[in-house]
């Protein structure tokens, strides 16, 4: 039953041509084909160069992160006027953001440009990669962020001790409980994203959105930047938490850290239940 | 006469081809077909298992959509100083128009990706989906709307009250003929662009442009923002103002509540007027 | 000889694949044919119902166009703190290009999304269009713009004369070659991103071309509201200039007045002959 | 072995297809050929038009990209209050990293879109252009650069000394090692978003690279002058260095200035490197 693969038991589905906007559903429908999952562990897997290559760009990807976003940071709070001799907060954000869309766009095609162990776990859970490679990946990327942070601690030794060093915690008036909510509810919202983006069915459908889903991707983390910057600085990533928490190593900053760890990953396992059970409703289908 | 339809009365449409900037129009034009418009009521929707995901999709969609917006207004309102402690008013209208843009983009292929009343209810007057799927879309939006709202007050009681909690009220020095207006004035402009960039003769022509489309309804949104934040908040979305009225439930936020209904649905229409009658002239189109 | 339009006499042109970025100039150039100058005068046009639903879309983006921006303006001015209250001149930036950007996205399928008679000027220089709907759409532009601004006076009575009505004026400390010059340079930024978007050739290689160029044409606008809003608020668009002037009405915005269409259209000018000359080197072609 | 061009000795690379983000490496592989490099000489050039054209681009891009950065720089500083009166810091960025996205996407069919000689250099070293191509490249850039420069001048005699005309240096409370560091990465950063967005393999795949290649890379440029903005002004660019620091023309812009060479064109060098010899891995690949 190739070609109705949302044929699941509750009935025929066919009504979707009656989604209005931005649906090319119809046409081409009979190209996808949903790709089985990962199998766990592949024996060949790390014989290969691209496993290795993937590994190293993963690290660079993040290591250039977390340089470009921590200096931003620094540069924001070092200024005696924020407002006036800074790019503010809503400029941290976009740095976030901007990176990650730069990123994901240099890196998808080398290691499907994760940059983050929370879309790698999150990815991991829907069976999109094999879990040597998922734990390659996050270990690359705990490295790459150490690196960043420590190579911005370089260029302002005294300085940065000071001014918190880019590391996320829990901000004054806000409980560890809203913390967590806030990194769950976060990496949903990029996990969400990251899943829409790079949907199979969608990507059959039509074969531009891998080039597109950089924006979508790093746009939401821009947003989620916005939205919780004042309660925990923004984790919704652990190797950006990790690193900074390494190079800062000051106890407040490790006192919360289990937050920005926890919070991601169950932020995206929901995003991968509710990508799987809703949106693809792959475990009602119909076998064919 | 299939891929004239623009022929009305008035005279030969031969001139199309010196429409300067950005038309391919002249290519591949026979392959479009105007869709029949959606029935009013379509007997075995409601048992296909892609009608009720689609409304999962718009609550889910709304709920992340009033979380990040009114947790970014809170952290604007909440600091002492706005400009050196928050992302200030232009970070709130990012914070809105790139939800949209995000989530346009991630839920499209589900439902249509309304996440809004108004425009349900403007691609429904244009007969693009059935009464029951244009109720129940605005039903849970405004559910989601409800629950989203209600999590950010769950994060910051006391401050959540005193900070307004996000929602829309005609501000002070401008009448509530003004607030109308500039909702409905607002809203035009959001259900326009929706229109734009969903039109069906539009897509015939170039099959990107469901994939392109998210960005301008994103940055619609966001300009209505930078120029209607300072007279009513910027509702534009009925869903939006009741969640957060409802979750705010201050008497002023309730007086001014019917503004955020009226001027969106009356903008929505006008919207669809305009590019049902003029854009497209479907009413004086020849008949083939 | 078709597919080598660029073959001037200095040389065989056959290094054109050297050039490494961005450039598929190599695959499926053969589709391309530069189409022929539109004549002065076209008999039929008149009469056709695309002539004047492309007026309309004119009048009706121009007066959208006007209405967002010149109300951000006046919610910036407004404020009794710039920065804590409004969205700062960034934001007055944003609102301007981002217009831009969604009304060409509306607009292009329909009357070419031009938007600015500085625009119509250079696409009328390059033999783009015809002379009777190059005034025609002066005309619908320039009445588009009058109505937006009326309207923006409509919700402010007083502040509106207070703060300027958003019309255009060289600032002090500026001479008024000074401002000539930053217009004649600001629109010849404009106008040469418009052509390069547009370019027939360029469509030819890739058929997405279109619905991209909305983005940087907005882009432009937004980056020269960022160099010159210091220096004469920025008109670089006789359309957005007069409409404000005639609203506001006080005699030292209408002493600089002549500078905003005498700029535009000389930067206009420049542009056309920029790319037509140099880029694409109509001039100097052999006839095939 | 045309289409299996990554197979290199450490084994077989059958697991590309795990790449669960954003790659469509699968579909129309076969498409690609890696071009050879570019000839050190080559005879012919120097008589076509279109290399003189590319360097007239060339020059036009450079001297625009100075007149609107420069100006927008000369905006903020001459402000009273650069938070009410201007675009602020932010604004800075947005104006280098858009004008960057502008000039790219209008250039890159014709020159390629430089505008940068540490990108020119970058592509040189991996033989994308010959030595003539490269040298006039940098030669144009550098003379944009200046007249650009030179025009803000123009219009701001006295303030344009005391702002400190655009010019970079190493901030105050930073080492010499710390700006060069911060130009080397900087560059780095941007240079590997060019090679990414221009690779070879990557158009193969899909012809809508190019296109898109001018928003990663403009925003590239944005994020690196959001971050170095405090500790250099942020070069990354030789040209737009070269340029302020001529017009400029005080012993202290000029003291720091070999950094602003040094600097960039090691990142390039290695952003290069990096790219051929991990990514392509091309020293390493199998001969076919």
């Amino acid at each position: 039953m190739e070609g109705k693969e949302e044929d699941v038991k509750l009935g025929a589905n066919k009504y979707s041509e009656r989604q209005p906007l931005g649906t090319a559903a119809q046409t081409r429908e009979k190209d996808y084909k949903e790709p089985g999952p990962a199998p766990l562990f592949e024996p060949g897997e790390l014989a290969s160069w691209s496993f290795w290559r993937a590994g190293i760009a993963e690290f660079m990807a993040t290591f250039l992160f977390l340089y470009i976003t921590i200096l931003t940071v620094m540069g924001v709070k070092r200024s005696d006027d924020v407002c006036t001799g800074s790019v503010g907060i809503q400029g941290i954000a976009w740095a976030f953001g901007g990176m990650i869309f730069c990123l994901v766009y240099c890196t998808a095609g080398i290691s499907g440009g994760h940059i983050n162990p929370a879309v790698t776990f999150g990815l991991f859970l829907a069976r999109k990669l094999s879990l040597p490679r998922a734990v390659f990946y996050m270990i690359c990327q705990c490295l790459g962020a150490i690196c960043g942070a420590g190579v911005v601690k370089g260029f302002m030794e005294s300085e940065y001790e000071m001014d918190g060093g880019g590391a996320n915690s829990v901000a004054h008036g806000y409980t560890k409980g809203d913390g967590l909510g806030a990194e769950i509810v976060g990496t949903f919202v990029l996990v969400y994203t990251v899943f829409s983006a790079t949907d199979a069915k969608r990507s059959a459908r039509d074969s531009h959105v891998p080039l597109l889903a950089p924006l979508p991707i790093g746009f939401a983390v821009f947003l989620v930047h916005l939205a919780t910057i004042p309660i925990t600085g923004t984790g919704i990533n652990p190797a950006r938490s990790l690193g900074a928490a390494i190079i800062y190593n000051k106890s407040h900053a490790w006192d919360d850290h289990w937050i920005f760890w926890v919070g991601p990953f169950l932020g995206a396992g929901l995003a991968a239940i509710y990508h799987q059970m809703i949106i693809r409703a792959i475990p009602f289908k119909t076998r064919s």
